[in-house]
Order: C-alpha cells, then sequence, then structure tokens
C-alpha cells in the first residue's frame, strides 16, 4: 500500500480521476492501451488460493513497466472509493517514465551539463508535484525517483505540480544507488543533502554536471544513499526547530547552483 | 467565510482540535480566558432579526483581538464537524499575535538588522506552516501578515509549521499597505517578488534591514502592496511553466539574503 494514502492532507470527498476499481475497469483500461502506473491486488492467502482473474490482471500491468502491490483486503478498502474493487484497484498512468540514459541525452541535445534532482523516497505527491516545479523553473533535465516507496506520476501529482508534469522528464528506476552509480559514471557529480557536519551550500561548487539528491521529507537521506554521495552539502538552520520543507531545500540548492552557473533567463 | 476551507487538501474525516461549535463551548471558552482568532456567526438577516446572544459572543471576541465573521448559515454548516453549530463556530487561537513594533524590537534585542517576510494573503495554512519553518531557518525576526483573507496561526498551521509557529513572532495587522509604510519609516528596505521585468534574485543587495514581500498563491502582489515596494526582485524562471510555489520562491530569497549577509549557522 502506498504511503501517499497516509496522507492526510489528502482529500476525501474528492473522487480521484486516475483511479479505476474493480476488475472490469482495469482490464477494459489495460484493452485500450491506457498505462497503469500501480496496482493493489488482493494478497493470494486472503482469498484462500490463487485467483486467476487478477493473477492475469496483475501480469499484464507489469508486462506495461507498471508496479504491482499485493495488499490485505483492509488496505484496498481503504483505497478504494466505491465499493466495487472486487480485489483490484489501479492508478492510471498520467506522463510516460523516460530512462536514466534519456535524462543525459536531453542535457547533451540542449548543449548544457547535465543538471538533475534524485529524489530518495519522497513520498507526499505535493512535495512531488512541488519538486517538478522547481526542475522546471530552474530549467533541469529532469528528476529520477525509485520505483517503490515513491510518490509517481497520478493525477495528484500532475495537478499539484501545476502542469510541471508534463515538461519535466521523469526515470524511475529499481535501484536509487544503482542509477547514483551510473550517473558518476556518466561524469555527473552528485551532491546529496545532510542536516549538519557537511560543507555549507554557498561555499561548495554546484556548477558542471550536476545531481543533487533530495531526502524523505521525515528522515532525510538513506544511509546508503548518502554514502554514494560525492559530496554533502549543509543548509544552515539558524533556528530552534531543525528543518525546512524538502521542496523547499531543493529551491534553495537548485537556485543557488543557478546562480553560480550564472544563467540569464529567457526573455 | 475563510478560504482554507475550500483547500481541497484539507482532511475531512479528521476533527479539528482548535474548532469549537455552539454557544455553550464558545461562552466556556471565553470565559476561561482562551483566545478566539476567529469566529464565524449566523448573519443577523438570516435569523429574521438580532440575536442577542450571538451578538454578545462576537463583541466579547472582538474584544480580545479576534475577528468575527458573518455568514449565511449554508458556510457555517459547511464549515461544522458536527450538526449542533447553534449559528456559531469559533477558532482558537494556537499563538499569540504581537505587534509590528515588536518585531523591530526582537531585532534589536539580537543586535541584528530587521529581517522579516510580509505575506500578501498566502491563504492555504501548509504554505503559512512552510513560510514560519523558512522564517526559523533563516533567523529571521519575524512575520507579518493581513487580518482579512489571509490564513491565520490555527491549528492546522500549527502542525504543518512543525513547531516554527512557536517560535517565529507574528505580527497581524489590519492594513498591510500602511504596515509597510511604517516599516520603511524604521528604515526597513522592503523587497517584493515580480514574475518578470525586475532585478535578478542574486543581483540585488538584500543585505542591512530588509522584509521580503510573498504574494498570494495564486495572483502574486496585490497591485497596491506592489507599488508600496522599494525594490522588485525577480526569480528567473527557465523552464515552461512560470510559477514556483509561493513557499518555494521565499526559501530562494531568504537564503539568498543570508547568503549575502555571510551568515554562520550556529554550532
Amino acid at each position: 500500500m502506498s504511503e501517499n494514502d497516509r496522507n492526510p492532507r489528502r482529500s476525501r470527498p474528492e473522487r480521484r480521476d486516475d483511479q479505476l476499481e474493480g476488475r472490469n475497469p482495469v482490464r477494459e483500461a489495460l484493452r485500450a492501451g491506457r498505462g497503469i502506473d500501480k496496482l493493489w491486488v488482493l494478497r493470494p492467502s486472503d482469498d484462500g488460493g490463487q485467483d486467476r482473474d487478477l493473477a492475469f490482471l496483475a501480469g499484464a500491468v507489469r508486462a506495461q513497466g507498471g508496479i504491482v502491490l499485493e495488499v490485505e483486503r483492509r488496505a484496498l478498502d481503504r483505497l478504494a472509493e466505491t465499493r466495487n474493487h472486487q480485489g483490484v484497484i489501479a492508478r492510471l498512468r498520467m506522463q510516460d517514465y523516460v530512462s536514466l540514459e534519456r535524462l543525459l541525452e536531453i542535457a547533451a541535445e540542449r548543449g548544457e551539463d547535465p543538471f538533475l534532482f534524485i529524489l530518495d523516497e519522497i513520498q507526499d505527491p505535493w512535495n512531488l508535484g512541488s519538486l517538478l516545479r522547481i526542475a522546471d523553473a530552474a530549467g533541469m533535465h529532469g528528476v529520477v525517483i525509485p520505483q517503490r516507496r515513491s510518490a509517481s506520476l497520478d493525477g495528484t501529482v500532475a495537478r499539484t505540480s501545476a502542469g510541471a508534469s508534463s515538461h519535466v522528464a521523469v526515470a524511475r528506476v529499481t535501484n536509487l544507488v544503482q542509477a547514483m552509480d551510473s550517473l558518476r559514471e556518466a561524469g555527473v557529480w552528485i551532491a546529496g543533502t545532510a542536516v549538519a557536519g557537511a560543507e555549507r551550500w554557498d561555499k561548495v561548487r554546484l556548477t558542471g554536471p550536476l545531481a543533487i539528491v533530495i531526502g524523505n521529507e521525515g528522515r532525510g537521506l538513506r544511509p546508503l544513499v548518502r554514502s554514494h554521495c560525492d559530496l554533502l552539502v549543509t543548509i544552515p538552520m539558524l533556528g530552534r526547530i531543525n528543518s525546512l520543507n524538502a521542496a523547499v531545500s531543493a529551491g534553495i540548492l537548485a537556485y543557488e547552483a543557478l546562480r553560480q552557473r550564472g544563467l540569464e533567463p529567457e526573455e
């Protein structure tokens, strides 16, 4: 079950326009060639055996690049907006993902050094939407997200990104650390964020090929992700509490990089 | 009726712990000396005459500095979480407001130039919470908000500010433009944000006594507010869409000011 569904800011009375519930709607969407981003299906054990219908739908979603999550019945009940989920709920894909290589191609096509975000399990769709807006505004070439435990390009993100999700290339990778290694091999410098003990954001060189890694809202970067960064950057906090919102931190870092690059806005 | 209540991100199933409904709960709160920040009462015409009880409650709330909004019955019904509002709903004040002069005193006590946010009708409590976190993190002395058409220090803001609302001084003023004039007379330089046509954020001097004006989420600064700024600053947007979230823009500007000030973080 996605963590997004526990987001207290999620609006209940409004129906999602990207969610399908029940076997027929999901089957019809697959037949019509609509991309399914995530599929929640009833875990076989709850059902006392394999359900052929559900297994078929799960296979079809996997085959077209979607994620399948096997969950308990009560998780489906919580997620459902109708009473007819019949053991299956699908979230439509609002935008296509691209490959990691494609992000580097986009930079090359523009004749620019790669300038990317890597998002380490950002779970709040509102934050993902804001991060896509920042990537668009700062002229970045794209965003890398992990396949699991991350908000994805669903209808909520499309809405909260104010349209940026249509313009910013997003690569969804199975293993974020491997993706960081691939980017490093391609010459990209990987800057993570640390709460303290690292260099000040404005004292670090943020020019050249760069990926800025933004940590999860609650716990920051995972230790393994942090240890795969080339450098760590601190945004100093002078007050009593010790946290800026993930999107706010990302905006500060992206625009500091832009400042150092001395880019002029398009007129 | 507050604009916040139309916020689609507001969680419905969760009961607010800062909302009182019905005449007795409101009367008891006033007797117990609990601050009431906003009071929605039934407009007299709906009732076929003056309701003495409601008029008394409204007067008591006004006397202790709260805002009273006279609304239609259906606005109360929409706002209510119970079926017993009896024509009156109160939102408790979670933090006290301070005076504009107090913000300047806080700066003087710290031996620093005033460094403030002025928020021109920020309506989303999540944004106000994020802005308070930025003000805390950037070591600012306080935030100025207008009395009307602004999110206020209620329970939602206390929660979304991650505690910052307890540490950041907020002045709530009846007239934002007059407050800007008062600050200017006290030597504070007032920097507004403009989408285009102004100087780049990193080419403008942001040191010395400074108030950064952040516009409403949808329409930016009101023309009158804009015309009362000493300078306008643009955050360049290089992408296809032309908007950063208000809190993200505020973070970029506050940390550019901090960078120019060369402040060292506290260890």
